[in-house]
């Protein structure tokens, strides 16, 4: 499959958005790319690096002529979008984004969004330690999941061009329930960026010395590295997200609660049992998917 | 200060041990290396890789003619080491070790060493991926911690001779109390892996379709690596720190109460607010210290 976009407009063009423009443009997918955003410097470096043609900091101009609308700002800024751009939206026009929720996503478009069967989540599982569109490039997605999900009211026509779009990337398109995505996210992803910046307070709370992060070694670094993403992103996420990822910091508390017991009560075959299951899955894991990261 | 050993004898000739002999003999300041250990395999693999010049599988006959002894084997294994060598240990002699708990070594050593005023408590704070002889190298300390724990009953040439070692192999060494390590550790290293192994547990029995891990990311592997450690070793570690290591979960389970709370009644500015203090003790921790790491 294959696609001849013809019209692209990116509002948010930062280092998710940057990189698709890159990549559609490398593969000739893509006629011409509108970026919109806040900041005149970060549009203007966009077009000097070529990942957008033109730019607009108006989302209802700058959407009238477009055939593909691909929203990456942070999941916040999503109503904002969708209100300015709904009156202006050809009928033909196809709505995706890059948000890290999806059943949140859905709720601002079937809310704001004149045709809301012409829009389809997408959640492209990837991203790197920079963000900016100076940190875009064109490999990002590739072989990285995408997850689509549409629902029963999703135009067929809609589903098929973003899969394209995203196959044309080099992206692996996975559909499931929004529902679904939400769960799995809040388990493999929202739940460690809040257990890290927990262990990180908790840590910082009990030093009294004010030095205990100078013991800390190479262990500590990795486990806290997610712990220095944006808070404002993650206020977002975890607040779009959060009936799913209270059940999840539930999950984690239990798990915490029988590791606790097992140490009052001596227990080392249970230590060792839960550090054995745990060892277990996270090698199976790496063995089967530890390549593609 | 230089030192000269005239016979180290190591027990426990894997990555640490191995690593150490290896330092002290290219930096000149060990003249003869014994290895101590339960396989042949390794030892003969010891020798032929010149990390040691000799071996026996006894401790007592392995000691009786030691200047330093370095006890580099689980912690788990201390006491029946220290009852092993007392009885045949030179007087002379200083014993030293490089366990990831103090309290419960320094109990060991007093309750089975004769003379417990010649131990020397020690922690190099410094480890790789990887295990067994084979993995050592002599750069495995250089520029990195090693936290020394006497108390007012230590002798002071043995605590000199000790130092002298470790800073002849180019580490840092930083002395405190044996409870404040133990505190400290539990702080930095030993809550990290018990998360891990419990966040990863979390993930993998909520984990219906039995493939969320598909769709865990780069943060997720960097958050879980310490969950594919030992699971022996950190039940023996967590056991001998008990009491410290339940203080710290405690203090976890409450940074994870109150982010919960901030979810539950959507107070997005509990969240950032915690989020940015997380980011920033974390930020500032790496740009002191995450270059030597």
């Amino acid at each position: 499959m294959s696609i001849q976009i013809k019209h692209l407009v990116v509002i948010g063009t930062g280092l998710i958005g940057g990189s698709l423009a890159l990549a559609l443009k490398r593969a000739g997918c893509v006629e011409r790319v509108t970026g919109v955003g806040r900041s005149v410097e970060n549009l203007e470096e966009a077009v000097r690096l070529g990942v957008i043609d033109d730019f607009s900091h108006d989302v209802a101009t700058a959407v009238a002529d477009a055939d593909m609308v691909f929203v990456s700002t942070p999941v916040a800024a999503y109503t904002q979008a969708f209100k300015a751009m709904s009156a202006q939206l050809p009928e033909h026009a196809i709505v995706t984004d890059a948000g890290s929720t999806k059943q949140s996503v859905v709720h601002d478009a079937q809310k704001y969004l004149s045709h809301p069967n012409r829009f389809v989540p997408a959640h492209p599982v990837a991203g790197a330690e920079h963000s900016g569109v100076k940190a875009a490039f064109a490999e990002l997605f590739e072989k990285h999941v995408c997850i689509i999900t549409p629902d029963e009211n999703t135009d067929k026509d809609a589903i098929e061009q973003v899969q394209n779009m995203w196959e044309c990337v080099g992206a692996q398109i996975t559909s499931m329930r929004a529902a679904e995505h939400d769960d799995i996210l809040a388990s493999v992803s929202h739940l460690p960026h809040l257990a890290a910046f927990a262990l990180v307070n908790a840590v910082r709370g009990d030093d009294e010395s004010g030095d205990a992060f100078r013991f800390a070694a190479g262990g500590f670094r990795d486990f806290t590295r997610i712990a220095s993403s944006s808070p404002e992103m993650w206020r977002d996420i975890a607040l779009c997200n959060r009936d799913a990822l209270m059940q999840k910091v539930d999950l984690l508390q239990d798990e915490l609660k029988a590791l606790r017991v097992a140490l009052q009560s001596e227990d080392g075959d249970a230590l060792l049992q839960k550090f054995a299951d745990a060892k277990q899955a996270r090698d199976i894991w790496m063995s089967k998917y530890g390549d593609k990261l």
